[in-house]
């Protein structure tokens, strides 16, 4: 028999994966289960969106632009400059979902054994898009105590070595929910032209943003578009994480013409999701305000209730929504594993992600967990009720 | 500035689009192009998918499992069975276009460097898709004159050595037509077996088999699950090629489950196209009958005008919408822009792909080109009146 490849053998799992096994025995033992590990969020999607593809009306479902299709990048494009982001469509590449954005960017700009400076904890599938094109992930530690902003600028600068090819971030942060300052993001941006480095920025949440706080796109900063690729998607504006749409854009034009060829190997992405797209640009400024109010109410009752249990400690994130929580256990992962397996408080419980997974350093995060507060105000209520049951009866065994 | 990758640069552009700005050029001068250069088909898609995306209920545009929407695999299930191939939805990966199938098959078969053995001509975007994957692909050259047949297995055998990991094929054939027979695939079994190689797939054209030829898939050879990957699409079965869905199939599990991480880390495969997909498993016989009767036609006229223009060979195709003519010129690259940048016959002219591009041996199909026919009757007549025509002229020169 044929054997798998080195690469699959050493291609991560999802962290979160792990544990679905036992939420599908507790399930099937009739436990309730408030699903607080992943980001689908329970929000619709715009009404003007899902009307576009219910209104498709061509009689061939045709194969579009390699980057996209013109309409679409070009609407997109005043999409951006609403956001004061002065790009072109020709500086757009659609991609399949925020993924395939990563992973094209980091086949255009990094070789095999290059190395790529992420601040951890990080979007845990950065490693295995770092693993698929052969990049070596050096993190950089942020810390809970400050709700992890960026890290020192010389801590990066004691990782560089000749091989670091880039800088990764996530602004507003999964699974940190931390908002970037303009200041820190000049920091990164002086540090990655001093060495020469690629920036990317991950900003698929850049629509939830709370407390009125600034939104800065790495692409606002100026004097450094050689540097910058902005990476999006629309999974989370919209609520269309099944659409499968993102974007690579930068200014470099090579990079761009790098991408392209990557794009035109696979033809195209998704011909339904690119009109759904398009027609979502449309999405009263309503929606978004209406989404924003939803979110910033979960997350302050959200982060109320876990300070209030005993020896938990969450900071307040000012975007996306993901909070990591440090709470008084042993190891996030037999904990989560011992929610669905051994507990339950009125039949019910609580599914989290441990945030081991968000870690590249090993043995970092033993006592935080990611909560995605996708879900409504209500079963947040019983889920944190659940959860201080939990951590009375985890610490009692 | 930061370089982009080296893999960027060795990344090869698509040979067709080289002569895309040529054809814009013609098209400003108001010349009329049959576009008989790519593989997207005129043909409607069938009713019943475009139905289904159009009734799309959900109110959130949700990520599908990362292998795929389970019912939609279970009734694939059923499909393939009814084409005699006997696997259940744990087997099948659904993926983003066939493009996707094949980039996640070689992830997980071969590390880089290693070395996979297709048969020349072949689609061109393998070299894309290689190159991604730092895989090296060995060319084993298929002639014209046996309307490129498999060519002798001792072939193969020559360039084995201990990098070689896999053989590929697609079957019927993207850019010849071929359709291998079942003694050419037991051949391939015996071969992949020996050795200890996986035998790679691609037959996204299996609805398009000619004059009643019986279409053998890898998937109905006995004895060597473990080796196979079949590599799978709708895009050209229900003429849907923008819905992005295809498949990864084998009963290798250990090859699944490593494609199920790289699945993983780029979440899903597009919903909208999912939902279409599995509607679209309902489409009438009637339907293929009646596209199958059509390209019929159209092959047969086109071969047998190709055949009569004076200096052209071109051999009957069994499969496929493809064929490739050998014609009366020094050079098809030269050809092909000149039929675009200095030639029209009643301000019309043709655009074919040089068959250079399918040839990963240098300095091959330099007087062979392919020809996509993916136009109706009428408009090939044109096309081909104009082909004459140009190659009249173009040796007058």
């Amino acid at each position: 028999m044929p054997k798998i490849s080195e690469k699959a053998l050493h291609m991560p799992a999802s962290p979160i994966r792990k544990l679905v096994p036992f939420a599908e025995a507790a399930k099937s033992k009739g436990v309730k289960i408030y699903h607080l590990n992943i980001g689908q969020p329970d929000i619709e999607t715009p009404q003007v969106m899902l009307d576009a593809v219910r209104n498709f009306s061509p009689k061939v479902v045709e194969y579009s632009h390699s980057a996209g299709m013109e309409s679409y990048r070009k609407k997109l494009s005043g999409y951006y400059r609403k956001h004061g982001i002065d790009i072109n469509h020709e500086q757009i590449l659609v991609t399949c979902g925020g993924s395939e954005a990563i992973e094209i960017a980091m086949m255009s700009c990094l070789n095999g054994g290059d190395e790529i400076l992420i601040p951890e904890p990080f979007y845990a599938n950065y490693n295995g898009f770092s693993c698929q094109a052969d990049v070596v992930v050096k993190p950089i530690k942020s810390v809970i105590e400050n709700g992890f902003a960026l890290p020192p600028i010389a801590e990066f600068e004691k990782l560089i070595t000749p091989k670091t090819k880039a800088i990764m971030i996530c602004n507003p942060g999964n699974p940190t929910g931390y908002l970037y300052s303009k200041e820190e993001l000049e920091l990164l941006k002086d540090l990655v032209l001093k060495y020469d480095l690629f920036l990317f920025s991950d900003e698929v949440y850049k629509e939830f943003c709370y407390d009125g706080a600034a939104y800065t796109s790495v692409m606002h900063l100026n004097g450094a578009d050689n540097n910058i690729i902005l990476l999006d998607s629309i999974s989370k504006r919209y609520s269309a994480c099944g659409a499968r749409i993102g974007a690579l854009i930068t200014k470099n034009a090579q990079v761009m013409q790098a991408a392209l060829k990557f794009a035109q190997a696979r033809l195209s992405p998704p011909t339904f999701g690119q009109v759904g797209a398009e027609a979502a640009i449309d999405t009263p400024q309503s929606y978004f305000d209406e989404v924003n109010k939803e979110y910033t109410t979960r997350r302050n009752f959200l982060v109320e209730a876990l300070n209030k249990m005993p020896g938990v400690f969450c900071p307040m994130p000012k975007g996306a929504f993901y909070c990591i929580a440090r709470l008084p256990i042993d190891d996030a992962d037999k904990f989560c594993q011992w929610l669905l397996e051994s507990f339950s408080f009125e039949n019910q419980t609580v599914m989290l992600a441990p945030a081991t997974g968000f870690y590249s350093t090993p043995n970092s995060g033993k006592n935080e967990v990611r909560i995605a507060y996708v879900l409504n105000l209500d079963a947040l209520k019983h889920a944190m009720t659940c959860l201080e049951k939990a951590l009375e009866a985890y610490n009692k065994q």
